[in-house]
């Protein structure tokens, strides 16, 4: 199976990476920008273009490893070029399949989302990445899969509304817990405190959760509904309003979980 | 050095077991509860009672690892008893030093606090664990401190504000993320997706600071101001006021930081 990647950014630079490591053959790597592009093509031994007009129609599967509003331009007019006819998969965890169809793009078209947040620095652990496939029939589906088995045992078949959900989830898990500990690093920096200090804790609230579910796994004031702790941290953050008021809505919600009279 | 351990609870017990493994004679260990206190007793080699008037005065160091709320009180009992003039401190990141002499309590008296989650079934890592001393006078500053080295290299001198906003610090990257997993664990069991599809990616996200700080780190809709996907996500919550709401203030948060015209 010979694979076109479309993107060299974080997703697209390990996914390559990854892919030529497990003897998958890269043929072809596009970015924007040139340099991005022949960085991952000497890496995966493949070709390299900026241009998308210059992609060839050698490839079994298309990998449109770009940002999620760049999937249907770029869909359609690999579409209206040489690769017309190819399997095209994104591996966006917020964009339905959809966008191929309504792009008037592909003709097979399908979804490669490896759940993980990348950074170039950091060569991520294929084997727990979970991937999820999709695609709009079954042959191609199976294609998918298979592909993303020689990535990762972990590999999920699911539709838009799943995977939306999950997308979700992750926002949730990813995005807004960094947040969290990023007030955290803040209060401790105004305190001429190190961030160090919190790590063994966020490293240990993570693992814990290889044992049991987190409702299970809650502790804290609000948790325990001592009301005289949670006045004493939000008098403390009386000059933070934003903390102030996240303080309050999270004490709020992890309350009604464990004291609510239903 | 002799120390007698008042509560036999998470904190108490992991405590308890790493002092008498370290070779921290435990000399007494209380608990109302009278089988966990012959539980950790029998642990650690030492005596054990139910009752707090039968606390001896044969420790050097009584260690009050007993609910933020319980601690004035048992440190009064204490002090009118036996164990008078000898140092206590308790364990608790969110309870001034103050406590014991507001309690009329003891002489001298500090704070020894393990900045960690304790959970009865899992052994913690205590090389991990920072420890936070304080006391009223430097002598058992020292001494809090060097039993403290005992246990793990990460000791630190916190006086009472710095303890309290690292507390809060603490409730924010453990008691609310810990919320923001559960959320995202509710909203897969609705679509009947297993959890452990988002725990590589708890995992990383919690390993990656080990790399750089949180601010660096952050990724997602809010911080590329992605309106599109921020709108999806929205609809798709619609049937969950609670998160919801949490989605909108948290990706306001993160956006504010990367996109404020500030």
């Amino acid at each position: 199976m010979k694979v076109t990647l479309i993107g060299a950014g974080n997703v697209g630079w390990h996914l390559g990476r990854k892919l030529h490591e497990c003897g998958v053959e890269v043929v072809q790597v596009f970015s924007r920008q040139e340099s991005k592009a022949s960085a991952l093509a000497k890496l995966t031994g493949a070709d390299f273009t900026d241009r998308l007009e210059a992609i060839s129609a050698q490839a079994d599967l298309y990998l449109l490893a770009v940002s999620d509003d760049a999937i249907a331009g770029v869909a359609r007019r690999l579409a209206a070029g040489a690769p017309g006819g190819k399997l095209m998969a994104h591996t966006s965890g917020a964009t339905p399949m959809q966008v191929f169809a309504e792009a008037g793009a592909a003709a097979r078209y399908g979804v490669f989302y490896p759940l993980q947040t990348f950074s170039k620095k950091r060569a991520p652990d294929f084997s727990q990445i979970p991937f999820c496939i999709d695609a709009n029939n079954d042959a191609d589906r199976e294609l998918l899969f298979s592909l993303a088995r020689q990535l990762s045992p972990k590999v999920y078949h699911l539709n838009d509304e799943q995977r939306a959900v999950l997308h979700v989830a992750a926002v949730f898990v990813n995005n807004f817990a960094n947040f969290l500990f990023h007030a955290g690093y803040e209060l401790l920096a105004r305190e001429g405190l190190p961030f160090g200090l919190l790590l063994p804790l966020i490293r240990e609230t993570a693992a814990k959760l290889e044992d049991a579910p987190p409702r299970d796994m809650q502790t804290g004031p609000a948790r325990r509904n001592d009301r005289e702790t949670i006045q004493r941290h939000l008098q403390l953050l009386e000059n933070h309003p934003a903390y102030h008021r996240l303080y309050e809505i999270l004490t709020e919600n992890i309350h009604q979980i464990y004291h609510s009279a239903t």
